[in-house]
């Protein structure tokens, strides 16, 4: 199964690796990571890097295209950029799944895939995906035909095991997931604003606001 | 806080990027990438790169250091690696805590910081970390002192969160995990040797046997 996973600068990392772990071990996928020009790309934090091996015009097909999203508001300039709007639509053309995790659903949103669609996002871009014509729902991972989006961040971990179970069967995803260890044992139950501590919830929904009104990092 | 994350050709992205996204999401934390020589470093897949933006000699002193796993047999080159193990003993003297993820524990063993100590790693590597005069311990994340190991790639995101914990507290751990949305929900509970079905446990610990055989892909 071919995976292009979208790189952009001011993405966040385990957006993008965690649905590459996944489909790595699971040793029946080749995944390119795929950016509008090949070379480092800079991580929402500024403090690393990741790498595109590929540019747009070297990968026009994929099974499966991941868009990872990003710290606000770096979602901005992909959401902005034609030629990045288009590669989506083109590979969509070919894809049998295309996803995205966290707010790259607002990406998604801006291509044009997602008008009146269920899809989920990060807990701070619910509003922002509302506005784009998408019917947000916070649900882990959200299917509309063959496009799925996962919500924030580690998400992905969780989306990439469900689609490798659809298309290579249970077996295969219980194998990767134990190949990975991906047996959780976070040290509090606080990751969803259902379960964390409110004043935490509104404190840091308040910082995602006021980030998402900034200018994007690159 | 300072991290520093070793990484070396041949890792196990998700066992430095897990731990990276939670130190990086706290806001509390300067994070570097640390390799032999800065550059691209190959993961294990032979399908990307991560990037060290800094070498050993740019960076001789953490607060916490991780050491990544990786594909066996690929922690073969820093465990025989006289410069890396000294590196790594050098750090140690400095760390409030000195951390491996998946079998990264291999190589704090070869360094000799886990002799007749308690260490987990990942579940194709309990021999060889026995062979090494360590006691391995199959938790999720297992402390002695402030020597901290965690279970197979996935774990780091546990360990860092467990961490965050220890030294700031349970509030920003539990911030952590809501930005992070870390909030498990694998489609599956096959995550660990004892949850998994018993024959993907059979063949999968094959499969790394033969592969622990095998040379170095670098």
């Amino acid at each position: 199964m071919k995976i292009a996973i979208m790189l952009y600068d001011g993405i966040t990392a385990l957006d993008a690796i965690g649905p590459y772990e996944v489909f790595s071990a699971s040793l029946k996928c080749e995944v390119k990571f795929v950016a509008k020009e090949k070379g480092l790309i800079k991580l929402d934090s500024s403090m690393g890097y990741l790498h595109a091996d590929y540019s747009f015009s070297e990968v026009t097909s994929a099974d499966v295209l991941v868009v990872p999203g990003c710290c606000p508001p770096n979602y901005k300039t992909p959401m902005n950029d034609e030629e990045t709007l288009n590669w989506i639509r083109q590979m969509d053309k070919t894809t049998k799944w295309t996803t995205s995790v966290c707010n790259g659903s607002l990406i998604l949103s801006a291509v044009g895939l997602l008008k009146g669609k269920l899809a989920t996002t990060h807990l701070g871009s619910f509003d922002l995906l509302k506005s784009l014509g998408t019917i947000p729902t916070s649900e882990r991972v959200v299917r509309q035909d063959k496009i799925v989006t996962a919500a924030g961040v580690s998400s992905g971990i969780d989306m990439a095991l469900q689609l490798i179970a659809w298309e290579m069967g249970e077996d295969v995803s219980k194998g990767v997931q134990l190949i990975l260890e991906y047996d959780p044992q976070p040290p509090f139950d606080a990751g969803s604003p259902k379960k964390a501590p409110t004043l935490l919830v509104e404190g840091i929904g308040k910082m995602l606001q006021e980030l998402a009104e900034k200018e994007p990092i690159v």
